[in-house]
């Protein structure tokens, strides 16, 4: 349920509101908006007795929520959320006027290939850094990551050229590192209903990258952000990834039409990474162009200077020359939207 | 297999060519290119004296063809295709530098019906008009189309406002209806492994436009393709209309990706059919310009000016100021790429 | 709608009642069941006048069909449904207590293959004979069946080995000819939705097997069904013969859980394919065992006594050998479910 | 790589290859086989210096694996993996001659709830007793299990029925108390690449029931098995549980052919999961026949006594009345293919 107070409710009204909601055995989650705040109330619902709050002072209505989700749904937060990543050269937005861009390798494999790749996409404009250190992979005998080293070398990145890190973690430990080195937590597609995870997430003080499940429907994605934002994080970015489906051209489905879907239903932003949603390099271009021409806030691309030795994801990741052309395709295709990239 | 001749090889190189592989029991189809033939070469292949091929006069080499096409790949036709359809109002082409842009109902339903929304898509810019006078429909009680009425229905669509017609045509009677009639022979996404139809369409004399089916892989379409041109009919144009997959918001989910995977193996051109891609409205726009920005060569939409008592696909119709706008955004994508519209 | 008549309602009163809803511009299906006779009413539907029919002598009561199919549902005929085909060594019956077995290669090559592998399946005990005359291949190149021929060599076989013939129909032309030479009409996967099709194996005069379509769901496969019936023919068996997933250890996969979702909805017999379902030799025992199991009517499994040389199919044919003992253990299989095989 | 012992290879030539390839950087991994020993390598790969190991004293051969997993083929250990679960009432296996059953609700729910039901399923034939009490779940507001007093009373279960215990672990944490207090433990399908799971899961002293992830590949869903073989823990149950596909009369869509597909390439046991794989309360049954008919080891069914009032999964759990009938069904599918159930 949301109980939406009226535009000129009083900050202690608010606070009444809330302290009835929690007396009352529920978990109150106060989000201010521009116009006015809504309360969302979690917890183990059922029957409520609504007649007692909607005659608090200050109180406009209350709405009965039919969608499973509160927290993330355009009910509780009409407009956009804009999640603010702060880098040493200048802070990052998603979902504002302007479009992030993030970049940088799978894994990170050497401080020479982070630093290289680095430099080169920093130059063609990222502000952004992606890297993993720790990789979910399929196989136990496949690169897992150089863990710890690994956020050093990021830290090392930020360092030298400013920019801020995103990276994953894949269990609580990790991601206890995770929060310490990076500025964005990313929680990789296999982990999307790692309940466990998510529920730590939404604990950390640091924005959340959330990548879609290969098989999630919108639905379940959306409550996957929940998750998160219940437990009082609400700096989610969600990013679509491809879906499996039973096509064989590409390594997944890239469903473009999730991101105007995502954007009638929930205020948080949406991103695509057209690197896994393709697995294929030549196919990372055109879609970078579609995924901003249906609405994406940002992109997350898979960058590598010498992909036929990568450790992980060469084959879908693109070279540092294709990046800068990805860069300025994207911001002609941004400008047609009144958008901008940064 | 491909028999590629010299560049300066003359037509009568190429008849004896072609001459010696009918002799051989086979059929030859002479492909001329820009800078040279390729002749493909069909029939119940199996072992080939190619030794007696490669040694005639004006053959460059003989290509064993490991994909099971051959006339629609670019090894047999390395530069694009493009088709032409003669509109009263002017030509219209697909696979060119201009994107190409079909609007019109689902169903023709009346004279007025279809006047009022031609008059209007025309005005916005549509110089081909769609509208089904056969429906393949789910249910047998389901509105099947005006059959004949409505193909002289086109007719004077064309007639009062010079647009093309592309429509559809669901079996071997209907297809010599819609030959007769129309300019653009469509083959639906049910009917894409409709062999015997697929035939028939490879002996008509209008170009055809081929739809996705719903499960069909990337091979499987270009095959389809392959039965047309291998009746002699080369002017084919694709269409992706969204695959079924597990996601529920959208009625199919649109797969953006086919666009540039058939343009590396195939010279055909390709469109996009976002409102069958997507089943919603509030889908279409977004999704017409990523089909722009990823590469496709054409938009086919439907539009209706009294979408909710349409007979059929009514949610998915986007009205005619709706269409203006998508034609405008569409135009403003396109020139990105250095591409125009109409 | 269906109108339910009473147990005890004269012929003339079902008359009486078919023609008033024939007056109002609908067709009536007189639905005969071994309590009632329920009377289906098919027409570009809308508002009908109830209460004219539901106070005419006889008539139970009306009942408004929410689902799409109304003649294959079990509302018009709560009864299984169980269609006989005649074969001269004695009736094959499809829905009754008895599993049905037809079998035989995927398509008809020479004469010697067919009566080879048919004299070998009907020592096993198999009644009805598959093999196609009339081939849907992907690829053009691909061979397409002998055509009159085949089904030449299939009127032997049923003459020398008194099997009942079933094979398939591609278009209207194949159509004729099938119908004429074998005892049951096969519309493919690929076809499920060719509704020109559908409509003139509706007027056939001999069963029709309908294979369910890679991607359809439930109610487009009970539709399809509708159409067969909705021209008249009521005896259709439906054949599961796996969809197109995500998987790739099976070519298919087949989806035994849709066997009794149709035995609840419709009164069709359903029977199953395990040689399209799964595309691999070593599993159609297995598959065939479960089919059974489930509670199919039927298996159909394709046979080959030289897989290695088929010209299509080859890698998902038995072998004669495999083929008895598979009728062995869908016996000992059956007998626990209170079935027989024959 | 695989090492392969002659089969009268003493202890001591299986010690010193396997310090030999410890030496060599990587880990042994020795598979004692009833006839010979087969010693897995494990490691990061690349090129290994085979010769070394063939000229071994007590070494038959050494075998380049191709496919990805190891220690899980055949290739690794050519019979059955049998794993055995000590419960009071009796030892139960898996993988051997006997069908396993495991029953109960899909969530503890109250000490009454599961003491009745244990009753009843335990009276019924079932001698492991599933029910959960950590609970991924896809809502934050969903029932969330009890958590530690779920576990107890789940040891109460074992104390008064005898009857072992199969219940999830869905963290670190969770997996801890669950080691200790059931007798196996299970891994959901959304955690099946949940790698920092699998391999804690590795580290533990207990039987692991891994289910199969919603779009899991065969070839994932034995590298996920892999992690916890490769950790050292060789008795895993692999369990089919049905995959997403576009179908909507069932929740998912249960794979039976995964089944004779995972045990030609692997020695572990496999069952099926009935209730998740269809999702309804009506195909439980037929489904379990099939189950057992195509091969499986053993079915996991989830059974509540007032299933309208279940806190989870009420729509697919079957009464226990229905329980007693699936044994006695299953049972006589078993004695066909010469197995017994218990």
């Amino acid at each position: 349920m949301l109980v939406v107070m009226q535009s000129h409710a009083t900050e202690e009204e608010v606070r009444a509101v809330c302290a009835r909601i929690e007396a009352l055995g529920f978990r109150a989650h106060p989000i201010p908006g521009a116009a006015r705040t809504a309360i969302g109330i979690t917890g183990n619902s059922g029957a409520m007795d609504i007649g007692s709050l909607e005659s608090m002072p200050g109180v406009a209505e209350c709405i009965q929520v039919s969608k499973p989700y509160k927290l993330v749904s355009r009910d509780a937060k009409p407009e956009n959320t804009v999640v603010r990543v702060p880098a040493p050269c200048g802070d990052v937005t998603f979902g504002g006027q302007a479009i992030a861009i993030i970049a940088g390798p799978c894994a990170i494999e050497t401080r020479e290939q982070a630093l290289t790749i680095a430099e080169q996409v920093r130059h063609a404009g990222a502000r952004l850094f992606r890297g993993g250190a720790f990789k979910p992979r399929t196989s136990p005998y496949s690169f897992q990551g150089l863990g710890l080293a690994g956020l050093e070398i990021l830290a090392e990145v930020r360092d030298r050229f400013g920019m801020g890190i995103v990276t994953e973690a894949v269990d609580n430990e990790s991601l206890d590192l995770v929060e310490e080195h990076a500025d964005v937590i990313q929680i990789g597609a296999r982990n999307m209903q790692n309940f466990s995870l998510l529920k730590r997430a939404g604990r950390a003080r640091k924005p959340v990258l959330l990548k879609r499940g290969l098989s999630a429907t919108l639905d379940e994605f959306l409550m996957a952000a929940e998750y998160i934002l219940s437990e009082g994080n609400y700096n989610v970015i969600l990013c679509e990834r491809g879906v499996r489906t039973f096509t064989d051209h590409t390594r997944n489905t890239l469903d473009l039409s999730v991101i105007p879907a995502v954007q009638r239903l929930s205020h948080l932003p949406i991103i695509v990474d057209p690197s896994h949603g393709t697995g294929r390099r030549n196919k990372v271009l055109p879609l970078s162009r579609a995924a901003v021409a249906v609405g994406a806030d940002g992109i997350i691309a898979e960058v590598h200077h010498d992909p036929d030795r990568a450790l992980s994801d060469g084959p879908q990741s693109i070279l540092p020359g294709e990046f800068a052309r990805l860069v300025e395709e994207v911001r002609a295709i941004a400008s047609v939207l009144g958008r901008t990239v940064g």
